[in-house]
């Protein structure tokens, strides 16, 4: 593929992705879940809405839980680097015709809803109220110790076109998946960056707009180890979905759970450092099932076919169906 | 199944199981998976033989490597107690008319050869040249950093006479699974021990007499990921077979790796005690898919069907087949 | 100093260390400290006592609280293989005019009490209740996740009349450190097992009897690091007494923890096999720092001098004070 | 302290830290030391000079080892967003009348060496030859498995104005420790970042200009106990200086090294996120000993008052001394 060319200076500033807004069945169950399986330190809840946080998060909330009458992604959250930034980014929406509104959201500061041209639905904000570090809160730490809030990872049916549209944002390509030339040369997947790591969002080819998972960081594959035998012995055994294993791309240390909804998140130990404005993007070959899991054990066809919705978008389907490995 | 009476003052004194010899078809070859990515000490080697030893073992060898025109496992060996017990042992057989023979084996006292009933190839000493402690000689630790010969585990036609056999040589039983009684109520598979930990050798019903695997103790699941990324990256990744994972049953962490003749290493992390004498045996339903794999995932097909035949052994199909779970 | 021949066929058969029973000033504060902080699984309390159990014993208890008017050890349980040897080790006991008395102890069978030569008051049994397995209860795991009760270590007056004793008793020795001949040649500690580990009883040249420490078995040294990151940050910082760190002796990655009355608690990861009749006692110099703590930082002077009284037993001075290095 | 106003827009970018250049009195002992414990990758060498990186870095080098005279800090790196960045550079210490040069530096592009006003010796370049990804390659891993350069750690005689000097490069604060009021109230210590983690950059009150420390990320405390064990049996138990331990500050398990001629390497686990704008500095009592050490163990005189000093530079004495919590 080409290369994207990521805005050096972009028209408002995303510093970090930050939160994500999940519409859940059963709030009851999915706050069991996310607090006393995951571990995540609730810190607020009312009958409508749970707010959530990993260890060393000190914004009020990385996950919102909204109780709904069906399960979507309502919205992925990012911060900007300031508050001019809000109004810069109002007015880039506004230019192009893209819907965006201005709205008042619970312990954040003034809150900017936008859909980009796929269908994504986008909260940006600078403030957010500020809780008590819990880092060196041990006695806190419960289920895989989940300490910040990592990426999103994406279907996009418009896979190339999402890119370049993400890149003139701002967010830098640091690896990717393509077909060989005599396959058709498309480009696969694409993981870009605002914060410095490997990712802040994630594209994978496929029916979209849908999210593929969100994702906590971890410190240790220990953590993994040991969630994953609490959960096959408290009544979560099926929520294990995939791994624990390694990544090739991105060489993380992953696991996939599924919550009460089928909402995916992904622990994630293990990162890289790519602030380096030439960092160079690292390219892997559709061909090489190495990619996907270093070790070679293929991922359940679940994993590559659902996704949350968003709600309201209109789901639509990839231009092509690119050739990967499934365990059967 | 009948729970079997393990004699309490067997007619001689098995220790433990101590180390296995194997016939393998490419020496180099072989030398460079065991010494090299596992990270066995060779102790000894010349152009017929290889001998290595785990981390804390002061015996000379626990893996004897022997360049062969066919893969087979030659002889799975036990420590017996004392020399008496040699000779204990060479009666017993006699006086059962089973083959057996007192035999020169290099860096070994009196070494006497026998083969059970079933066609096992067994090999019992009590003296074996004793090499210096490696535990602190951390300098030296290597791949997975093996520490000790820990368990056999093999294929067994007659499952319950073979169990009946051993229980009458004081080997205990620890776990077994069986079928549920409306499916037969058979034996599938039962684990037994001499030393106090949950196996030194383990019996799974199948074609046999074969070798399933032999296993080596390690201390942490961490070293068991780093091989795992250590082979996937250096030319092993197709002898990486299943795992790493929980067993249910033993709570072993495992990973099943394939030496270059198609041997079968488990690498094992965790046990617990067993030395009472009332230790009460754990018993699973062949129903129960978690006493094979606590986090859900099946094991490959390769896994459940295929062996170390041992040198000289005629192959007997099981009585039945059970039913397990096997990923595609 | 001259290895204990140690008893081949001993009066009476002790399989392996069982648990110990604390007098404590402050019932609740106790449990706390056990239960909250170190993880231990709490199975009965009224308001005399409360009975602990690590997470693969299937015994009742391996730590039993006992309100008191001062903080002593109670008693040092050992379980024996059989009833039989209830008798035989009564017997014993009288022919060498020991104190010695069959009592009641909740949750036990018959259970023989006993005072040996040197004051160490003793708790034999066979039977105890058998409770629930909770080594896959993951949901259960708290702390530092205590899998099960791991060995006793006393100060001894009479160092090698104490080992002696032992030793008859079919104890076997692992390690030991003592001066250079040139220093005098004297024994300084011994480390004595029956289980096949590195350790059920170890003695240490000091005023007695006395309780140096009792352990705990954890699987790995990631455990002790969580504990300490949370007993510091949650009102235990004072506890912390040493480590974490290596031993040379016995390779052990420890911990030692204060509890409320000052009673010693180490926590324990690694180990290995001494079941093999030839087992060759390892010896240590007493000029040699490392034996203590392999990355050679001292062990602070409290770690060397304060124990837990035997209740009702005289306090004795050691015949000679060995040489060590005090951290200031 | 007066918090510091970090530039938003500072004269020229820097990136972030990126190697140090040590001059060392015997080549070939130091780097046995850095390839062979510490486990770096040597990518160059020469009869005069040694190049090395972590496993993660793509960049030619991040440590730098030149046969010298006497054993000095030669050069702090850091790395520039642009070509550009260098001029920008280049006249703004032009225009302090501070002491700069471009310089030919091997392997590196363009390459601007300056000092600033209180003696330190500094590097900036903006390209470097890139060398091929080691992440992935784990058969090279090798020691504590050093992944990438994190931080430089420097005594500074005249703190406040050092911080102020660096905030005005766009450095922001991340922790500090001061004194209480009643104690003078002045700053002992900052630590400060460019890169999104804890810190580049680290200034503690003390005599300079001299380099405490640098330091390495690893992944993961085992890595840390691992090196502990391999060093205290390979003939570097003298270098274990301090640790392994968790700072209350930054929250780093750590473990300090001192080479073969006394600088000082952190090994350092773990960090946390720093890049929103509006991070919080946290702010630490010089009276709270956990800042230091959480768990509480002091550390050694050595590590309070022993640096390597920089090449040609005048050391100076602090204007006061805290008082700090040292290990007799």
């Amino acid at each position: 593929m080409p290369v994207p060319v990521s805005a050096f200076d972009p028209p408002f500033n995303i510093v970090r992705c930050s939160h994500v807004v999940l519409g859940v069945t059963d709030l009851a169950a999915s706050r069991a879940f996310y607090e006393g399986a995951i571990g995540l330190h609730v810190e607020d809840a009312n009958e409508a809405c749970v707010w959530l946080r990993g260890m060393e998060e000190q914004q009020h909330h990385s996950l919102v839980l909204v109780q709904a009458e069906r399960a979507t992604c309502l919205r992925m959250g990012f911060k900007l680097a300031s508050e001019a930034d809000l109004d810069k980014a109002a007015a880039w929406f506004a230019a192009r015709g893209l819907a965006h509104d201005f709205v008042e959201a619970p312990h954040q500061g003034r809150t900017l809803h936008a859909v980009d041209p796929y269908g994504y639905r986008l909260e940006f904000y600078f403030q957010m109220e500020r809780r008590e570090r819990l880092l060196q809160k041990y006695g806190l730490y419960r289920g895989v110790q989940p300490q910040r809030f990592d990426h999103f990872n994406v279907f996009a049916p418009e896979l190339q076109s999402s890119i370049d549209f993400y890149a003139g944002l701002g967010f830098r390509l640091t690896e990717y998946s393509e077909e060989e030339p005599e396959d058709g040369g498309r480009i696969a997947a694409a993981w870009m960056h605002r914060k410095g790591g490997v990712h802040d969002l994630a594209f994978t080819n496929g029916a979209g707009p849908r999210l593929h998972h969100f994702a906590y960081w971890v410190s240790s594959p220990m953590n993994i180890i040991h969630l994953c035998d609490v959960m096959a012995t408290t009544g979560y055994l099926d929520a294990l979905e995939r791994g624990p294993g390694r990544h090739g791309i991105s060489n993380a240390f992953f696991l996939y759970v599924r919550d009460p909804d089928g909402h995916r998140l992904e622990i994630y130990a293990s990162d890289y450092l790519t602030v380096d404005p030439d960092h160079p993007p690292l390219r892997w070959s559709l061909r090489d099932p190495q990619r996907q899991t270093l070790w070679g054990a293929p991922a359940p066809r679940s994993w590559f076919e659902e996704g949350s919705t968003f709600d309201g978008a209109n789901l639509r389907e990839p231009a092509f169906v690119a050739n990967v490995i499934i365990a059967h």
